[in-house]
């Protein structure tokens, strides 16, 4: 369940110093293997030398093996020092969704999960209130309350490690999850925390942004969404929308209007990382849609 | 040239702290003169307990005359403590465009003037640069060229005061005006200096905000439309707008997305004010569109 | 649950020939009998002739009493030959929702009224299948099936009929209910039944337009919601949304995408409706958002 | 003039059957004459089995030289039956822009073309009225008036041909041209004639499409971009966008806000154009964003 079958196709994503050959040399091995490259797309930051490339290739007719093509990839790697990342199709993301008391990002995410949209297992739900214990069962996710107090803060986070451990957890999503996680938490999983802020970043970090926008008198209202980093609100957006609004909006008409927008972000967001769709670049990310 | 034929339409802006019976005096008062009512727009900010309506009348059926409705108008306004402005339709917005190297925005508010879209009077352009005098020439609308350097700032702003009061300008549109003006100029055009802002505000605030937007990694960058005052960028905004951009997309693209973006926010921004539909409250704007 | 709390506001729509005096007629009675207006917003359609209001007004200091309100209402009514429609807070719209086997709009629907969003009740789902009873069931709503086959569409649509008629049913609402209903059915519920097409319409009427997109090659795909008429796809349209696609979107893509849409965009016309916002002139309607 | 500088940067534009090694088979070819691969897009039609490719390389380093890689490139496009064009940094697209009374496109275009956006040269504009001469003059580029009446339509195509073919004209842009052409001439320049049609297609087709939306009461408007085939207004699309309008707008209000749109998809379409990012496929386009 959740899962698009895409059968045969493995899906491959580099990250190099740019130079000469390396497309050639990719293209090349993989049609020496019997590959067929469905889809590649690629891009080279000027600004910081680097390449990026997402590969699909097809397996089905390879004449040599998944240990030869794996072989090869390394080889390739190793002489253009790439970062290379081969999924195959069987093994799709597990992912942990983070949730408090606003239930809409979890209620869309469930639904998407369930009709097939996202390529992965959402294997476990986490929160600090037993408020969307029913959602989860709608959905048949395991739902663990964890609840967090300031005193006890790391043994919360001690219990949730766990859990994300246990159940091979590789990208966690925090779905309006509204507690602070420590630098130490959020450094275990680089660029594998998707959390969605409402506002349209960098404007009105912190708190309450709706009301913040409310106060600016500004007349579209964003949501963001972008992978934890241990500065706030910092780290690299993945996702971004917008909504018009007017006078004629209160600040609930903008909490409203920003669920509908969130929900969408957060969902975009969270499909592109688990096909695999996203580099990360300092503070920017390639997103290959 | 460039104004619309609406021709005995008068339009009344109205501002006071709300109470009951406000809509009912007005239209009754225009009614007892025999003006129709063909347009009218209200709202009520709860926040600050302020009421404002945009009142659209047809002037060729009363059978008192305009001296007798202004002194309703004013009755009226004086019992609820209503702040009124009355416009009559052969009375349009004089209009001084500044402008520095960068021609877009000027071009496209010529163009839409020429076009007769702008219910106004283009009556000059003030520039720090000879560049756009061709563009000027092109319209047929008189052009000054006023250096301004550091030291003589003071006498810049001098002259142009005096071309703004020669020429009983309304409405100052600054069309990427690179210049930082006077806490002392602004004052004098309250709610009447319109400047474009090449971000969405408050995000990237003050210089090379394309350059900032780029570093920061967002996905759309923006355009906002304000009213000077004397803390930058902080004036209350009339319109703002986005386009998506991409990994794809380098700073030089970002200033090429962005010109179609500024040019539009820019001259709906002028096009709102113009035909009387932006009402200040506070930081805030109301626009009835 | 459901319904937002705005005790004591009432809301007026009219319609009628535009003629002088109107808006002072209403507002002068409301006035007399101690209302606030906390809001108004009227149109002139010019090209009928037609003039139409959506006034809010405060009941809780009225000096009189509601009947005497509707009294004066119907007095000013007949005397400028109003068609006008009175709704007090506490009477919300009955809604029906229509449903076959896609479950997306029903889901978002359902998800809105639990969250307060819509200012309605909804009594009942219909379906010609069985698969949504679960979906209805989280939400405590009273799902009915009730089959549809060519022979015997009449029977069918008596037995829905007779569950409208039993839970005195408002509004009904077609998320994608894949039947064919007929011009007898539909015109019981003048303006009162809401379509969702997945098309921008009037491009792609009738059966699978994601399809016909895909072939036809557009870049942007839409939604519609618009009342149900006897003539398909032809009735007056509340609300339209557009995505862009590009060539790398397969038709599986375009459904997809097209889900979002269409969930914003009924959601969208049913809050316009339940919250009275909504007029109806020929082929066109007026939205007071 | 008009002409952005990436010196050493060839383009490659392939079409082809899709099959196993066509990715590595360029790419080895490119590597093998020292050209290092800036860029490089593709795609694959599953439908039409069809493979299409936009590779952009540097030509600075080769150690061979142009007249080697053409020879290559024609050897691998002979081996896999690809349709390829190639073309040099220093020989840029040959436009003529074809006008009537309109002017919003063509001033819009003149513009983009003067400050370097778009990477052609505009030879010659041709119309049949004289209104738009000064705006020709003013951007500096030959401006011819060729009348069309009914009877001598075949005489005035001739000339526009004859001016054309000794222009050397590669791409013809109808800016709003309000002229049926002949299936003739337009079959001379297969998908080498783009056209703005102010609806959204395939919505209002043919005259008037703006009071044809007004009478349909759509709540959005739009424009299309499409190369022009002998069918009217059944081209491949290249770029569509749409706006928001609601009851308040008229048929001018429509065309206004219309104009805005025109302006920004045509340029957006010729862009994509000259700088060889579009593929056709039947009805469809392929555009290397």
């Amino acid at each position: 369940m959740g899962i698009e079958g895409s059968g045969s196709i493995a899906t491959l994503l580099v990250t190099c110093p740019d130079r000469k050959g390396l497309v050639a040399a990719l293209a090349q091995l993989l049609y020496g293997h019997g590959a067929n490259i469905v889809d590649s797309d690629q891009h080279t930051d000027a600004d910081v030398g680097q390449f990026f490339q997402r590969i699909r290739f097809d397996l089905s007719e390879i004449h040599t093996d998944r240990v030869a093509v794996e072989h090869g990839v390394a080889e390739v790697a190793q002489r253009f020092g790439m970062t290379v990342r081969l999924r195959y199709p069987e093994v799709p993301t597990n992912v942990a969704i983070f949730v408090s008391r606003y239930s809409h990002c979890l209620d869309d995410l469930l639904w998407r999960y369930r009709s097939g949209e996202l390529r992965c297992v959402v294997r476990l739900i986490i929160s600090n209130h037993p408020d969307c214990a029913e959602i989860a069962r709608h959905a048949s996710v395991p739902f663990h309350v964890i609840p967090v107090n300031s005193e006890a803060k790391g043994e919360a986070e001690a219990k949730a490690l766990e859990l994300l451990t246990a159940n091979d957890i590789d990208l966690l999503v925090f779905a309006r999850y509204m507690q602070v996680v420590s630098r130490d938490f959020i450094e275990r999983y680089p660029s594998r925390i998707i959390n969605i802020h409402h506002s349209f970043l960098p404007a009105f970090v912190g708190q309450k942004p709706y009301h913040q926008a409310f106060e600016r008198g500004v007349k579209l209202i964003g949501a963001t969404a972008h992978y934890a980093t241990a500065d706030l609100d910092e780290g690299p957006i993945i996702e971004q929308g917008v909504v018009r609004i007017s006078h004629r909006d209160t600040v609930d008409d903008l909490i409203r209007k920003g669920r509908d927008l969130e929900r969408v972000v957060l969902a975009n967001a969270v499909r592109m990382h688990v096909e695999d769709r996203v580099l990360v670049v300092g503070k920017r990310t390639v997103v290959f849609d």
